[in-house]
């Protein structure tokens, strides 16, 4: 279902051939133009550019059909992504120009010496007198990376700049990225850190499990700026989010319903915590092995977790048996694991989210029919549960607090904010989500986490607008 | 000397003071207004913001005097120095917008996973498809800012700020400050290997002596980009490049003068060795102790190093002693060591770089009479040696033609293109160093740097003005 989009440079011969034929042989090869520029026109012959949309399959069956017209020049062919990533997709900017020694005088040697002197003396000053209000580490290990698994730092980096650019295009948070080039849990620990003194917050990105666990609570223990492991706390504050709002539509209540949360990772873990946060008394979580069962011992620290938790339930089983008579379906596992027949066995108004990526854990087109909340993690589907609505108002707001910590009551109220943006007379099966395009979004969540943190303890500043 | 800048809020009223009698009493307090924004005016009464400069012990007497002024409401005072680094000095922008779900599928998922995935195959790829071709780390530890000694990371920051300003600005490179939250020189070198993977090149700063030689060395060793601790090799570039005009000016050689160097820590030790390879046959290091003699033994590493050199003499002494005769005299020490006599010791045609700051090694009003060029580090005497004149050149050139590493030969190939930036017809006494605003410096020193990174072999990209 992947469109790619190519940009090819095309030299026509007039007397050869004309545009009308180069269009007619792209559709033929199954592109679409979507955009010409003219480059160079004469009365013999033109430079064009076409930028043709197409199945990821298709590209090279275009081009071939391009090339055996008569009277072509194929000059070159640009991948309309790649273009976009060449060079980086971020830059770092001065605030201000140094147009002479006065300037310079203030912005450096000798008049920042006094600015550092007062930084040295009380260090809280680096909140006002340094970037560190506003910057953000986007920090990976390279090791989960999207749906590609251990790729590496630096194949990692275009991934982290794509949330740079959100951090500041919706949230005006900067961000840098930060790809650390070692796997071992002890030394990314210590090597964020090292490098904290300029930031406000640690984004973590894409760090595989269960290493990820460790890694984010022991910094957020020793660091006094929040720590946030997106993968995880994203994603759940999302199907929060979500689930409110379904619930709402089915007319169920959170302390009624039966949940089977399948996969328990690095987001699973986090889902099933804040379930029982939002007040879940009947939790099923299921990985690989089954149904994780109440009172059984695990190896897996955050499984044994699960295990003593007096919501979750006592019955061993398939992930076919969790889903009988479930009111609730949270997928983050992989896709196609249950069928439509399976999903009919789960109670009337059911809810399911399926967010393995890209194939879901059940066929939208087969799910679609038989359950009366549908979500995914795919743009084509109505309910995208897309965590691009949670880190930019989240991180804005703990940054105009100079939060500490993130805490559960923050993310809960993340979580409500998000949901409370569609509005009761908006809100219906297929809108239970905001669009990551929805400008109230950030402000939404940015005062919830705000007030959260106000009084839970963790703020350190109360921003203008809540005095 | 130092001059601060104070913008003082006024409200005035009119039927009791004139703004001529407001002006009157800043000038009677020692202070000069310099620019005056209207921010309200009523015909009762007025605000004004006035800025003033003044002596740095100035601020309270004019802030006293116009308190004591009948009709004035001093509404608060504001350091404008303190006001340009209020929430930093840098940001991090976008370089495009994510427009709609298209923008947004191209720069993040699901179409960068492409892009990641081209790097993953090929991880050269990082150079033109991440930020890598053109970002630096401006790293410290915070252990010898300024003159200002070991005041810790986050006091560190707004220097680094204000060279990330600089690196954009006169050179086009983004740069980003890290401030390490370490003294230990092992996890130093660590935690930059670890971070390395976004950038194109390190820039080592203000990290003290001797930890950052061995910092420096391991890293050049283990990383394939450029590190560079400017406040060693920095200054010595500009030092080399001072001399060589010095020497024009004077009609002397480097082959035959005797050089005098005080001060053997960072910026001593890069001098020497940059001497030596400029050609200079008579070399004469002098420290706390005295003259550094060739043959003798020192804990020190480098002083061990200058002891094995051959054009370095055997006679041991004072700093007094060592001037006898000099043709140069470069000090990188503290104030006031020379006097007036001393300097007379020196040869005819004497040449002083005298760059401890805030206070030269010997007082410039005493120095400029009797000697034939003169150089400091600050900005009210003529030719200040400043090593603004080296980074930004240099590292746009080393990621340009992705350099490897920096070598003696780029080094030399610097200093030689800030001389050459002077021409004959404009070098005299008064003038053998360019302004740091003036507009060649940059693009010759990048243009020698690829030069000299392409001959040694230590390039990995021809720049397309070069092929």
């Amino acid at each position: 279902m992947a469109f790619n989009s190519i940009i090819v440079r095309l030299e026509l011969n007039h007397s050869l051939i004309s545009f009308g034929d180069v269009a007619a042989a792209v559709s033929r090869a199954g592109g679409d133009i979507i955009s010409i520029d003219v480059i160079r026109a004469g009365t013999d012959n033109s430079v064009r550019d076409i930028t043709i949309q197409g199945a990821e399959d298709a590209e090279s069956i275009i081009v071939t059909a391009l090339k055996e017209l008569p009277g072509i020049n194929v000059v070159n062919v640009s991948d309309r992504t790649f273009l976009t990533h060449l060079g980086g997709k971020i830059s770092i900017q001065p605030k201000m120009p140094i147009r002479n020694r006065d300037d310079l005088s203030r912005v450096y040697t000798p008049g920042v010496a006094r600015v550092s002197m007062a930084i040295h003396e009380s260090v809280d000053k680096a909140y006002s007198l340094t970037i560190k209000r506003n910057t953000v580490a986007v920090v990976t290990d390279g090791t989960a990376v999207l749906g590609l698994g251990d790729i590496g730092p630096h194949a990692a980096a275009p991934v982290m700049e794509g949330k740079a650019m959100l951090f500041k295009q919706l949230a005006d948070v900067d961000a840098f990225p930060i790809c650390l080039d070692t796997k071992d849990t002890e030394e990314i620990i210590r090597t964020i850190k090292l490098i904290s003194p300029i930031f406000g917050g640690i984004n973590l990105e894409d760090i595989s499990s269960p290493r990820c666990f460790e890694i984010e609570t022991r910094l957020a223990e020793e660091l006094d700026i929040p720590v946030f492991h997106d993968d995880q706390h994203g994603t759940a504050i999302v199907v929060i989010a979500g689930l409110l709002n379904a619930l709402k539509v089915t007319g169920k209540q959170m302390s009624n319903v039966r949940v089977v949360v399948n996969g328990i990772g690095a987001a699973g873990v986090s889902i099933c915590k804040m379930l029982l946060a939002a007040g879940v008394r009947n939790l099923v979580p299921v990985d690989r092995e089954g149904i994780i069962v109440r009172g059984q011992s695990y190896s897996h620290p955050m499984w044994q977790w699960l295990a003593e938790q007096p919501q979750v339930g006592n019955h061993p089983g398939s992930l076919q048996d969790a889903v009988v008579g479930a009111d609730v379906f949270v997928g983050v596992s992989r896709g196609n694991v249950l069928s439509a027949d399976d999903v009919k066995t789960m109670a009337p108004d059911r809810i399911v989210f399926a967010m393995a990526n890209p194939h879901p854990e059940i066929d939208p087109e087969a799910a679609l029919p038989i359950v009366r909340v549908f979500a995914t993690g795919r743009s084509d589907y109505p309910n995208q549960i897309n965590n691009v609505l949670v880190f930019p108002g989240l991180f804005r707001g703990m940054l105009d607090c100079r939060a500490r910590t993130v805490n559960e009551p923050i993310k809960l109220a993340a979580a409500r904010a998000i949901a409370a943006v569609v509005t009761s007379s908006e809100l219906n099966e297929q809108y239970i989500i905001p669009s990551i395009f929805n400008e109230k979004v950030v402000e939404n969540v940015r005062r919830a986490v705000i007030e959260a943190a106000i009084l839970t303890g963790v703020s350190r500043r109360t921003p203008p607008d809540f005095r």
